[in-house]
């Protein structure tokens, strides 16, 4: 059985997220069935729908540059090949930009120790149509240290429970938070964060409160007791998925 | 009445070209909508539905980063509230940049001097998803020297018959074309024309040609006696349409 590494981008505008689901086009359900075909091996005479384990489980309309996918299952063909094949059936909004044999046991998901996310913030009065399906439009004049010192109180090990989604019924809320950059960029304010895990919404959450913190409703010295309250009310809404891209994942040796 | 000048961009992915139809969407029927419910005057009880002129009238599939367009109507809102008003109308994927009021008897398409059009192709085996819908995928070794020297036979006034597409009425193909640039981009090789004016289909015409010269399938030095031969079959195929982008539009004065 060989094990397969993907690299995967995708525009996640017209798809419900990452994960397979009945009621809509998905990530994992379009790289799924562009694979089945390539790999043999039947389960009662059906061809078998191989498993695909996505680093990040993006939300409906969240988008990614380096999203890692890995897949277990019986091919003769060149990793090259592959890619070709995926790419040959897959829509153009979803890429696959590499392909690479994995160790035994490589699960892209479980072996990952970090993620990068960005999120961008459109902040002028027009958005750029070439644009609008990427970023959070917030014609806002905002106070940009006050979000940087706001940010540092967010940095480090915490139990992040203030910023996961009300249905999150994740055990372990504790995560390391190692980055925290806001660049200004023309009209666009860009966010990106490194971590060695993200809760459900976390990202968008914090992003939502720090945009609190622009726009002069919440102290930028205030962190330190949201995380504390462990409280989701308490933190600001949950902002736009569109604004989001999962940048790349880290694995504990290059490549693997 | 007042005259506007209304600068606009726009995604042309999703819309049947510039020009008004029956059988789908165009960038001209929305900005039309959106425009007359600000006008006063009516036409017999019905409101009249104001006549937008637009500088190129951009094929289905070809977007815009500034489009000019004129109207005229009679209306008391300032030009910042027509923007506004504008912009909440129209679907995100064409947007208004600006507006200003016009001298009398303003005619963006007649009174255009010049414009600036853009052409994107890939070159590299896969296109990122975020780009698919503004290249011409040609994942082929180009040679970039000799197509630069094509461009250089192309240069200047012509009749550019053998330029514009077959089914043209024009009387008088002469233009002069005076900028041919060709920029290597990583990945991407961006073509940028300036000209007085353009024949229907000519930029996608001339790029079909040189990327025939890239390619190696047409001598560099073939460009003057092509031209001179004034037969539409004996220059390369029109490239598609979604690579394309009209970038800028020039007046005689300044922002008229």
């Amino acid at each position: 059985m060989r094990v397969l590494r993907l690299l995967v981008a995708y525009d996640g505008t017209r798809y419900c997220g990452w994960q397979r689901q009945e009621n809509g086009p998905t990530i994992q359900a379009a790289l799924e069935d562009a694979l089945a075909p390539l790999f043999s091996g039947r389960a009662g005479g059906a061809r078998k729908v191989p498993s695909v384990h996505g680093a990040g489980r993006t939300d409906a309309g969240v988008h990614a540059l380096g999203q890692v996918a890995s897949v277990a299952g019986e091919t003769t063909l060149s990793t090259g090949e592959i890619l070709r094949a995926l790419n040959a059936q897959l829509d153009r909004d979803i890429r696959v930009l590499d392909v690479a044999d994995a160790p035994a046991g490589f699960n892209a998901r479980f072996n990952a120790t970090g993620k990068t996310y960005r999120y961008r913030i459109a902040t002028g009065p027009v958005v750029s149509p070439f644009l609008h399906r990427f970023v959070w439009h917030r014609p806002d004049r905002l106070d940009v240290p006050a979000m940087r010192q706001a940010a540092t109180g967010i940095l480090g090990r915490h139990d992040f429970s203030v910023f996961k989604s009300a249905g999150s019924t994740v055990l372990d809320s504790v995560r390391t938070l190692d980055r925290l950059d806001l660049l200004e960029c023309g009209d666009e304010l860009v966010c990106e964060v490194h971590g060695d895990g993200f809760l459900h919404h976390m990202v968008r959450a914090i992003i939502g409160t720090l945009m609190d913190v622009g726009v002069g409703r919440r102290e930028p010295s205030s962190m330190a007791v949201l995380i504390g309250s462990r409280d989701r009310g308490l933190a600001g809404e949950t902002a736009p998925a569109q604004g989001l891209t999962l940048v790349s994942v880290d694995y504990p040796q290059a490549g693997h």
